[in-house]
C-alpha cells in the first residue's frame, strides 16, 4: 500500500475501459473485510451504461466524473437480502430500525474502502462522492433499491488521465488523542489549522468566494446550515421510506 | 495489499507492543483517506493504559480482547473540532444535524478501513468491535467525547498469537448488481447461501444452539428485534444528547 501516500482523487479518466474480471477481483477481494457476524450487509450496483450514468448524474449535482468514468459503483447499505434470507428460512427476522441501518452502513462503508485502496493500488483513479446521501431517494429510484436498503456511498472509477496537487492534511496530533479527548482549544485551532489556513491555494479560495477566513468558505458557501438542515429532513424521510425508522 | 486474500479477525495478541512511532505512522498513512472537502471529521482515541482498557471492556460486553490487546482504538465521527474551529475564525457553524452525523461517520469509518488494511498489511492482527454503538454513552463518558462527537468503531490491535480459519463469503453474484438492484428470489437466496449454510461450523452452530436453520441462529439468538429496538432508542436518545439530532 505504498500509493497511499501519494493517493489523490481522480476526476478525469483515460478512454479505456475497466475490463470486468479485474472489477470482479477487486470487489471478490475487497469483500474479505469484517462484517457484522459476517452477514455482508452491502450491495454494489455496477453502472456502465450511457444511460444510467445519464440518469445518475443529475442526482450526484451533475458532477461530470459521473458520466465520464467507465464504471461507477454505488455501495449500498443492504439488510434486504438477509432480511429475505431470514424469511426463507422460517426465521423472523427483526432489522428494520435504526440500529440495523447503522450495521449496514458500517459493513457498506468499509468494504467501499478496501475496494478504494485495492483500486488504488492496482494503478486505478477514483473520486469519492459524498453526494450520494444528498439525494437518496432519486438513487433509490434509478437503481430500484428495494426496502431495508439505502446507498451511503458512491464512486466513480477508471485509469487516471491526470496527476493533480496531493492534497494538505492535518498533522496527527489534531485528530489523535491519547486516552481521553483532549479539549479543542484557541491554542490547538492555531496549532493544528495554520498550515491549512496558510496554503496559496486556500487563500485565494477566501479571496474569490470575499470572504475573511476559510472557515467561513465552509460554514457560509459548500456546507451551509441552511442546506445541512433541508438534507438532513430529506434523510429522515428516506430513512422512513426505506423502513429502517417507524 | 495481497494479505487481504487471507486476512482473519485476530483476537489473541503476542506479549509484544506496538510500537509508538509505528502506530502513529499507520495513522498518518491512514489519513490520506477522502474526507468531506477534506475536513478530516473524526479523532482517534488511542487506549493503552490498563486502567482504560478496564473501563472500555464492559461497554464491549467483556469481549477479552479489550484488556487483553496492547492497543484498543476508538474511531470518532468528529464534528466537533471542525465546528470549534468555525466558532474560533469568525464563522457560523451549522452541523448539529443528522446530515453532518452521517458526514463524519463516513470519514471516520472510511479512515477506520484504510487504518486496517494498513495495519494489516505491516503484520499486525486486529479485531473490529461492532459493539461501539451498542452502548455509546459509557464510551462518550469513559473517554470524555465533547458534544458533536460520536464512537463508531473500535479495533483491539497487537501482534497476532493465533491463526484461526479463514471464514467463509458470499460469492460477489449475492453482492453485485449490474445496472439495477436484481430482485432476490427463493432461487437467488438458495444459490447465494447454500454453502454457508453446509459448513459444518455453522451446522453445529445451528445444532448446540436448538434450531432448525442458521438464519435462526441469528434472528432469534444473535441479533434480536428486541435487542435492536432497545439499542435503536439508546441509539436516537445519544444522537440528541450529542446535539447532532434536536
Amino acid at each position: 500500500m505504498k500509493h497511499i501516500e501519494t493517493r489523490r482523487s481522480i476526476r478525469k479518466y483515460a478512454d479505456k475501459d475497466v475490463d470486468e474480471a479485474l472489477l470482479q477481483r477487486l470487489l471478490a477481494q475487497a469483500s474479505r473485510t469484517q462484517t457484522m457476524g459476517n452477514l455482508q450487509l452491502y450491495s454494489v450496483i455496477v453502472t456502465r451504461s450511457e444511460e444510467m450514468k445519464k440518469r445518475l448524474a443529475p442526482l450526484h449535482f451533475n458532477q461530470p466524473m459521473v458520466t465520464q468514468a467507465p464504471v461507477v459503483l454505488t455501495f449500498v447499505a443492504d439488510f434486504h437480502r438477509t432480511t429475505q434470507w431470514a424469511l426463507h428460512r422460517n426465521a423472523e427476522p427483526g432489522y428494520d430500525n435504526l440500529l440495523s441501518f447503522f450495521n449496514a452502513c458500517e459493513d457498506a462503508l468499509l468494504m467501499c474502502q478496501t475496494f478504494c485502496n485495492l483500486a488504488e493500488e492496482a494503478g486505478l483513479g477514483l473520486c469519492f462522492l459524498g453526494t450520494t446521501i444528498y439525494q437518496p431517494q432519486g438513487i433509490i429510484d434509478t437503481l430500484q433499491l428495494p426496502r431495508l436498503t439505502f446507498p451511503v456511498a458512491t464512486i466513480t472509477l477508471g485509469w487516471p488521465a491526470e496527476e493533480p496537487a496531493l492534497s494538505d492534511r492535518l498533522s496527527t496530533e489534531a485528530f489523535v488523542h491519547n486516552e481521553t479527548y483532549r479539549p479543542v482549544t484557541a491554542e490547538t485551532i492555531d496549532r493544528d489549522y495554520a498550515s491549512k489556513e496558510a496554503l496559496p491555494e486556500n487563500q485565494e479560495f477566501v479571496r474569490i468566494n470575499g470572504k475573511e477566513t476559510l472557515a467561513q468558505v465552509f460554514t457560509d458557501i459548500r456546507y451551509t446550515r441552511k442546506d445541512n438542515e433541508y438534507m438532513s429532513e430529506i434523510f429522515m424521510e428516506c430513512l422512513k421510506k426505506q423502513g429502517f425508522i417507524k
